[in-house]
C-alpha cells in the first residue's frame, strides 16, 4: 500500500470512527447474530492476489460490524466495562503506527520511562504506598499469576524456579467470590486447584477474616504451607469489598503474601471517600488495578504494583545473551517483570487519558457513575417486583425480579427470561451471576459516556419488561 | 473530549502518521537517548485539570519521539523484526475504536469467528495439518507455556491442574539454542529449570536428534518422566533449523509432546521451497508462529496451533457463572484457550494484512528478504575482514570481524565496538549473540519496507566502520 493511499484511507477511517462514536447509540449494544452467521459470510480460502482496501473496508462495515458487541455503547451494562475514550483511541493510533516492541529499555526508552512515570502517577492518584513498583501487564489474570509465582519463589528461597521438588503442599486463599483467574493461576503454577481454599463470605459476600484465620490454622495443623491470600476489593459477582485490614493482620501474623485484586474498583480510589476500601494496603505485597476497565484506557492496560521488586525480578528474569544490553544495570527492562517477552507501548494511552481528563476530570466521571448506581439501587428498592441482592458499594447493582406474590414462579427461570428479553432488544446489555444459589441480574454503570438518561432508559426497560413477563405468567 | 475535537485531532494525527511512515528513514533507527533523559522531562505529578490535546501531542513529538527506537525503519536489522504495515495500522485504528473485549463469543461474535477464519487461512497458507486448531495468543512465550501446561495436564490425566502432588519429576527438552521463553515456562509451570535439558547442537546450531534420544533414555533410566520437547524452526540466535522429522520420531517412540517454535520462520512456510523445514509436522502436537514478526501484522498477534483441542480446553477452562452464556456449547470461547481472560480483537489486523497483500504479495516480500539475506551473506564470505558464523537458511546473518592477520586482537571486544559504533550512527540497528562462546553480530533482514538499498547501506557502513576500527588498532 502506497503512503498516499494509506493517508487517504486513514482519513476515511477517521471519519467513520468519529461517526461510529457519535452514533453508537443507534446500534444494538449486544450483537444480535447467531453462531456461524459471520463465519458463513467469509471465504474459506485467503485471496491469492491483493484486494483493494475499499473492498476490505466495505466487508468490515457490512459483515464484521453486525457481529460486534458494542462495548463503547453507553448502555453497555454487562460484565465490567472495558472502556476506551477518545484520547485513548488517539494514543492507540500512534502506538500502532510506531509499532515499537518495548520488551527492554533499549528497544524504546520512552516506553519504559513513560511506564515508570505513569505508574508513579497512578500510585499517587490511588494512594498506594510510595515505595511500591508498578508495571503494565496484559490483565489481572496475568497479575494474579505473577503475584502467586513471586510468592511461591520467595517462600522457597527461589528454589521452585530451578527445581520442582518441594515437599511442601502450598495453600492459597480467596473468598468464595474470588475471581476465576485465581483458580486458573493455581492450576498454571502447579499448586493445584485442590489447594485453593475458598473462604466463606459474610451476608455481604465479603470474605470473613475469622474464617480465613481458621482455614489457615487448620491447614498449618495438617502440615500444609499457606502461600498467598487474595483479597478482592470489588468482587466480579457483586463488587463485594473484602475487609482488607483484618485480612492483612491475619497475613501478617502468619507471614503470608497478600495480593489485592482491585481490577475494577481500584480506579475509584482516586476519590478520597473511597479510600476506606484499602485501609491496611501498606501491609499487602501486591495490588492490581485495570485502567482498561474504569479509567477509560483501551484494553489492555492492567497496572500491577509490588512491594518487593527484587523478588519479582528474581522470579521472572531470564537473560539470554541476545537480549543483553550495556544499560541493563541502569534501567528497568520490563521483560523481567512478567510472563511475556514482547510488549506494546501501552503507557502512551494511559498518559494521554490522565492528561486529557486531568485527575479531577476522572474523579467527576467516577463520582457520576457511583451516584447513578445509587439512583438505580433506590429504584430497585422502591419497586415491589424487584429485590436487591447485594450491597452497592461501587457501580454494580445485583438484583432480580421477585414479586410479593410469587405464585409458584420459578424466579431463576423468570430472571433469565428477563435478561434474554432485554438483551434481545439491543437497547441495553446486562449479564448475570449466581448469589446464594440464586440467578441474579448484574447492572454495571461504568461506561465512559454513560449518563443519567441511559440509566433511566435501562430502568424503564427492565421494569416494563419484568411487568409484562409477570402479567403473562399470571394469565 | 467532544466528538468534533476528536475528529479534528484524529485527522491531524493521520497526517502525522503518514508523514512519519514516509520520512522514517530520516530518523535514527535506535533511540540515541541516555537512561533518564525522557523521565527527567516529565512531571512527577499528574495534572489535576484537563490539558489540551495540542499540548499532549506536542509533548509526544518533542519529548517522547526522540526516545522511541523506530522498529518500522527499514534499516532495523536488530533482534527479530516486529513489523507493522499500513493495512495493519488501519485495522488497529478500527480495533481501538470498537474497544471490544473479545473474551467469549457473545462479547463480539465477529472477533471469535474472524479468528477462526484467519487461523484456518493461516493453516492452509503454511501447510499445517487441516485438523489442527488455531488461536491468537499474546506471544510465543504464552504459546510455549500453554503447550507445556497442556502436555503436563494430559500426561497426568488432568490431575496436576487439581492437585499439586505428583511423584513424577518431569523433564523438558530443547536445544542449547532454544529460546529463553522455554526456561521461563518450565519455571512458571513449577517443573523447575533444573529439569529443562538443553540438548547439544551440531555445527549448524541445530539440535542433534541422537543426543536428544540419549538424554531422554538416560532420564527414563533415572526415573524421570519426559514431558515435552521443543523443536526450534529458526532459533533466535542464528535461525538454526532443528531437524523436525528425526526429532518427531524420537517423540513418537517415547510418546512425548512435541512443540514446534517457528515464531519467526513460520511465516516463510508460505513458500513451497521452505516447507522442507517442517517435514514431519503432522507428528507434532503444537506449533507457534508470530504474524507480528514477519507477516507485517502489528504486535501482538501470535498464532498457536494445537492438535488436541480437548486437552487444551480441559487445561484452561474455568467457567464461573458470570461468564456463562447460552451459546457455550455451540461456539469457541477463546478465554478457554490460554492464560488471559481478556482479549483484544486481534484477528481484524491479520485479516486486513492477508487480504491487502494477498498471499502472493506476502510470498514476494518473504522471497525478497531471503534473497537479500543471501546477498549479504555473500558479501561477508567474500570480505577478508569478516567471517560467517552460522548458516543462513532464513533472513538472519551471524558474522563477525575476523581479519586474516589477527595480531592479538580481542575479537569479542572489537565486534562489540563495531556494534556500538554502527548503532550510534542511528543509520542502522543490529544486535548480537554468543555462538560457541564467541561474540557474534546478528543482521536481520525482515522489515516490511526493507529493500536492496538498505542492505547495501548496512553492508557499506559495517565494512567501512570495521576497516576503520582495524586500522586504528594496527596503528
Amino acid at each position: 500500500m502506497k503512503n498516499e493511499e494509506f493517508r487517504a484511507y486513514a482519513h476515511e477511517f477517521v471519519d467513520w470512527m468519529a461517526e461510529y462514536l457519535d452514533q453508537i447509540e443507534d446500534l444494538p449494544v449486544k450483537s444480535q447474530v447467531n453462531p456461524g452467521d459471520i463465519r458463513n459470510q467469509l471465504p474459506n480460502q485467503p485471496p491469492e492476489m491483493a484486494e483493494s482496501m475499499k473492498d476490505i473496508f466495505n466487508d468490515f462495515k457490512n459483515i464484521i460490524l453486525p457481529g460486534v458487541t458494542h462495548w463503547q455503547h453507553p448502555s453497555f451494562h454487562a460484565y465490567f466495562n472495558a472502556n476506551n475514550s477518545r484520547p485513548s483511541i488517539l494514543a492507540e493510533m500512534l502506538t500502532a503506527t510506531l509499532g515499537a516492541q518495548c520488551m527492554i529499555w533499549a528497544t524504546s526508552p520512552s516506553a519504559t520511562e513513560l511506564e515508570e512515570v505513569t505508574m508513579k502517577w497512578l500510585k499517587g492518584m490511588l494512594g498506594l504506598p510510595e515505595s511500591w513498583h508498578g508495571s503494565i501487564q496484559n490483565g489481572a489474570s496475568d497479575a494474579t499469576l505473577i503475584a502467586l509465582l513471586t510468592a511461591r519463589e520467595r517462600v522457597t528461597g527461589f528454589k521452585l524456579n530451578s527445581s520442582r521438588s518441594s515437599n511442601r503442599v502450598f495453600r492459597v486463599y480467596g473468598s468464595e467470590q474470588a475471581h476465576s483467574s485465581l483458580d486458573k493461576a493455581v492450576a498454571i503454577a502447579g499448586i493445584g486447584q485442590q489447594n485453593l481454599v475458598k473462604v466463606a463470605v459474610d451476608d455481604q459476600y465479603a470474605m470473613d477474616p475469622e474464617k480465613l484465620r481458621e482455614a489457615i490454622q487448620k491447614d498449618i495443623d495438617r502440615g500444609f504451607q499457606p502461600l498467598m491470600v487474595m483479597a478482592a476489593i470489588g468482587t466480579t459477582g457483586s463488587t463485594a469489598i473484602d475487609p482488607l485490614l483484618p485480612i492483612a493482620h491475619v497475613c501478617e501474623e502468619y507471614e503470608i503474601w497478600l495480593h489485592v485484586d482491585a481490577a475494577l474498583a481500584g480506579t475509584s480510589l482516586i476519590l478520597d471517600e473511597m479510600r476506606w476500601m484499602v485501609q491496611g494496603i501498606e501491609k499487602a505485597e501486591s495490588f492490581v488495578v485495570n485502567p482498561h476497565k474504569w479509567m477509560f484506557t483501551n484494553f489492555d492496560c492492567s497496572a500491577y504494583f509490588v512491594k518487593d521488586k527484587k523478588a519479582l525480578l528474581r522470579t521472572f528474569s531470564v537473560s539470554p545473551e541476545y537480549l543483553r544490553t550495556k544499560e541493563d544495570e541502569q534501567v528497568n527492562n520490563y521483560r523481567d517483570w512478567g510472563i511475556p517477552l514482547g510488549r506494546r507501548f501501552r503507557a502512551l494511552k494511559l498518559w494521554f487519558v490522565i492528561r486529557s481528563f486531568g485527575v479531577e476530570g476522572l474523579r467527576q466521571k467516577i463520582r457520576l457513575h457511583l451516584q447513578l448506581a445509587q439512583w438505580f439501587k433506590e429504584r430497585v428498592l422502591r419497586a415491589s417486583i424487584f429485590e436487591l441482592c447485594a450491597p452497592v458499594p461501587l457501580n454494580t447493582i445485583c438484583f432480580r425480579v421477585s414479586p410479593t406474590n410469587k405464585n409458584k414462579l420459578d424466579l431463576d427461570a423468570l430472571n433469565k427470561e428477563l435478561l434474554e428479553s432485554v438483551n434481545a432488544t439491543g437497547k441495553i446489555y446486562i449479564t448475570h451471576t449466581m448469589l446464594q444459589r440464586r440467578y441474579v441480574l448484574r447492572m454495571v454503570i461504568g461506561q465512559t459516556e454513560v449518563a443519567q438518561r441511559h440509566v433511566e432508559k435501562a430502568w424503564k426497560l427492565l421494569h416494563s419488561t419484568a411487568e409484562e413477563l409477570l402479567s403473562r405468567k399470571n394469565d
